[in-house]
């Protein structure tokens, strides 16, 4: 059997990150036929070629709609610009592709739900590119949730902060325009949108509220723009467990730089996570002796699938680069029919998309929202 | 020069508390008149008189209205339940004493309002036993503020969990009684606002919401009672300041102990507590060389007032209960008239509870609400 | 009943924490009579008398041999200089007194051995202030070591560094004159030993070595001078039961203020502490489920006495000057007849006074040393 | 321009890990020619084809002589058990080939020698696997003590454990037999001591002691068996710099998975270290303010090369495979003449063998000897 042929659209920070997994994908996890790099397409002619060459790709094509024409291309990654996901993602699919799309989804609601019906209507595999929840250690914490080793779960609380745009005096670019969508919500919220769905469920009722820390930003000019959107966000919610909980954001909080934390409480134990420290999962089990009870440092190790792929020893680390191996895995599984996969879909990415959108309708209005 | 004569209500957990501080403050801190230990007051006479002699008091009574009698008697601790804390508070005060009451303040708005009042009208002293506000690190995150070392602050997140109401198992008593109050809203938010006030400033709108982690617990009779109040609370607000934060609480939160845990972001950089690790603060600064910054922990020690009466070592460790010793000397320094003091007096205990009362209309409506 | 007569010789550092001890002790623990509070002695009458009124003795006096005729008098505590604990403790329990002494025990082996004998001869009570060991978290450990709750013990290291010596710019002073001692070794050394000695037994023989990490200091007058003892040093030991260790103490350590490190590996677990985080303790089982195995970190709380007594919640923190009072308790227990006491008794100090000069011998002799 | 012919012995563990970094190196860095993979030798031509498949290579062979004589190799893998190192070593590089070794170097340092002597008689680029010393954070290190961050280094304490040994039911198998070295020495102490090279330098002096934590093990027929060798380990050493230290290593430490723990004091700071937590490196700094000292911990980020290369947001952490492909990218330099890579050359290997047989010595022979 022939592995599956690959094209790659877009070469830079996530491009970079989809090639090495489709490069690694059959070298950590045996029984995979290994993929075809078949075609790489970025702006332009050169540039995708030169792209090609140095990622092991066939060749490279300054056009993304050659690789729709291309009958030795079975599955598409799209790492291009935001804005262009739909367009491509829908055409992919109608050329018979399966897709792989990083996230977010699209730019507009419009678009997301065009791309869940292209998914829904070709039958292809289509999923996004929400590689937090292939750490070892979050489906480690899902199976304990599922397990019902900290109970039922009553409590959520979950953060993501980066610090990229925490600097009053770095220039005014194009994220801080309301066109690129509302800050903090499309940047970041998903992310602990799509661990909250795979832990738990979907959230029914929200009220939010946004924020900036800097009214205006200095222009590259010497002069000063008004900043359009919130660099900060944070919701009230309830799932459709009943579950009360918090969801906050923020990409201008000086010193943070991958956090996504977790704080999830049940009726006999709770966990929690933080990105910073991945390989890490921490657990309050009131099953421990009562001298004894405290929270658990769990460090990344083989009993924690699909650890043992990459690392016989326990305790020697994963990398972010290496969880979107694992989510190629799961794309290949699902391809081949797979049920079983840990994969954030089409359908299950535009439920997502809602959710910062109600947010930011809340946050507008003033009022609770329903989902 | 003869120390002030002490009068405590109360010899439980709080009592004490006070009591170690009542005995331990002038042997601390130089220059400080030792206090006279004249009468303790408990629910009879014989537990006031076993307490009185176990504590150091030179009496002990079960009325405590015989220490307002008592011309020996300059300040009174009140460390009994929050019912009687107006009462006590107000009849203290007439009587011409100081007063120094342990949180909540009282179990309404109106009686806290009386309370208030009555410290305005007698001029005598009168503060709260927010002990956490003295922490010398928490006064330590208030200077740094207040020299500009974060830069402007921008986003407050503050969150207070334990997890004594966490058992499903453990039976209904009290405290989960409406009657008791809103439950982790006037047991807990009142701590981290307290903290709020003395490093940021005033919370001018919030919406909250509550939660039951269990509807119902068991009875002694092996019956079921619902459960009245919310062992859950969280808040979105912003202050006087026009920064966003929110406010979490939660009493029944597994593997949380004595958690207050704050970030507070700056324009410059950014600060963390938590109170679980009591003598350590972090700083996030963007004054450090680009490629060193990255959060410092801060241990307890002599530049850090005022640790240094304690130890003359540093990191050496405070606890829980030398807080109140440091309460206890703000409190003899605002007695004898000094300006400077780090306390929470009625006036601001009152905007505290304002707040508290703020967030359950809230929760009840559904809706944001004004201060 | 009546409480003990307490006299007090030394005001400074530790004397001040020895005052805390008496004057709460009873307000701490419930089933003790009140220690009366008869004398301090230090240098002079006039210090004496503001220190005596101060920490709420009777009476203060600039002669320590007063404290030993008065009858009022039951127990010494001294905390006057190292050079003088022998002298003052042979006499005090030559007097009849039980007596409480700062470590280190004294300045030779023979000074300690001279107070080992005075205490079997006159049967007092004679203790040393080792109140690291007075920790719920040590005793925890102990506890835990002893119910075989990480097995047969097999590995050991113990580290403690602080950094009151690191700075090469700082003067001259008698910490690095030979006549103080070895450096490190008696300043830090007898810390972890006391620890060992409690949660394990003796050390049977051992390898050391000693380090300057700075071979002159400024003098005060603009000159330099050769430091003549040793900040850092470390050895390799074996004990009683076979098991062999690391020994590593620095008080030249930048960084480090108050750490003492403990390691210890056992065939079913493993126990780590850390006096710098002196509320928490680590254990690793292998009880625990192999997808949940991870080091643990206990809070003090409740479960681990004597915690208790000073709090009824968990995880709110003792502090350092604390563990003298639970000392002072153990001491109370010992006097009155307690057998089941946790203490250095000056037999046992004995024994950790002998390690400490055998560790300077084979760093000078560099050889192994048998004790 | 074309790439460098591969050829890889052994896929295993660590050839799985040599496959990933061939794979990857030239997706990661940008300006090298992708290595073409030519060819893997296992065991038998079955399982060597079988993987070579897996991991993209362009044959498989079952003698690894094949790739000696292949003119399309032009550096060769070697990822085979410690025993054959030295043959396959000297081999390939009289064969021509350059040889990127995995560590331990040789069983024996006649064989270590051998293979130092082949290096500098062809003159062929040849390395170890010592990928630790890749850690970004430990590079960083490096730059921080050059630049003298920390002051003058002047003392230093390297542990390494883990717990596959840990288990005194796990059966008797050959890493307790003395044929496969002294133990936990060999195993783990050349790590350490590879990071003391790159950050300080060379160790002249020593004493030793080895331990075993259990004298015998279960033999998988039911019987029991002695061990052999020592799984614990421990030195004291003195450095070229005249800095003392100590050496740790445990391969029965039960917790420990990964550890590899370094605290470097010097004169005017200190670095702490735990590959556990791979992706943080922690500074003390006198440079700092008085009231702001305390360890920083810096996350692994774009300004500390070469972690940019694989991920340009900061933070968001490698992984313990990816440290080989930095490793390779080094190997690739220095094949292209680059003088200033970041390896640990066969010549420097030696020197780290040297130390672990003067070090088992010494445990033999009970005293401190020199190097």
């Amino acid at each position: 059997m022939m592995g599956l042929g690959v094209g790659l659209i877009g070469s830079g920070y996530m491009g970079k990150c989809h090639a090495l997994a489709w490069t690694s994908v059959a070298t950590v996890f045996s029984g995979i036929e290994r993929p075809l790099l078949i075609a790489l397409a970025d702006a332009t002619d050169e540039l995708a070629q030169k792209q090609a060459r140095a990622f092991g790709f066939g060749r490279g094509t300054g056009d993304w709609r050659d690789l729709l024409a291309d009958p030795a291309i079975d599955v598409i990654s799209i790492a291009a610009p935001n804005q262009f996901h739909a367009d491509m993602a829908v055409a992919a699919l109608e050329a018979g592709k399966h897709v792989w799309c990083e996230k977010p989804m699209a730019t507009s609601l419009e678009d997301a739900t065009r791309m869940r019906d292209a998914a829904i209507r070709t039958g292809r595999t289509a999923i996004l590119g929400y590689n937090y929840i292939q750490n070892p250690m979050i489906r480690h914490a899902r199976t304990l949730i599922r397990e019902g080793r900290i109970g039922d779960v009553n409590h959520i609380r979950l953060e993501m902060d980066e610090d990229f745009m925490a600097d009053p005096a770095s220039p005014f670019y194009w994220k801080s325009e309301r066109d690129s969508g509302y800050g903090a919500l499309d940047d970041f919220a998903v992310h602990p949108l799509s661990i909250l769905s795979v832990l738990h469920g979907r959230i029914t009722s929200l009220v939010a509220d946004m924020a900036k820390p800097y009214q205006e930003r200095p222009t590259r000019d010497g002069g000063r723009r008004l900043v359009e959107n919130h660099d900060i966000a944070q919701a009230l919610f309830t799932t459709e467990m009943g579950v009360s909980g918090v969801l906050m954001v923020n990409r201008s909080a000086w010193g943070r730089k991958g956090r996504i934390a977790l704080q999830i409480f049940g009726s006999n134990g709770s966990i929690l996570f933080d990105q910073e420290r991945m390989n890490e999962l921490q657990i309050y089990s009131t099953d421990d002796p009562l001298d004894l009870q405290g929270y658990r440092t769990i460090l990344a190790a083989p009993p924690h699938p699909p650890y043992r792929q990459f690392i016989p020893a326990p305790g020697h680390g994963l990398g972010f680069n290496e969880l979107k191996v694992i989510e190629c895995h799961e794309l290949l599984q699902a391809i081949s029919g797979s049920r079983d996969t840990h994969v954030i879909n089409f359908e299950r990415g535009l439920e997502i998309e809602r959710v910062v959108h109600a947010a930011a309708k809340s946050a507008d209005s003033r009022k609770w929202v329903k989902l």
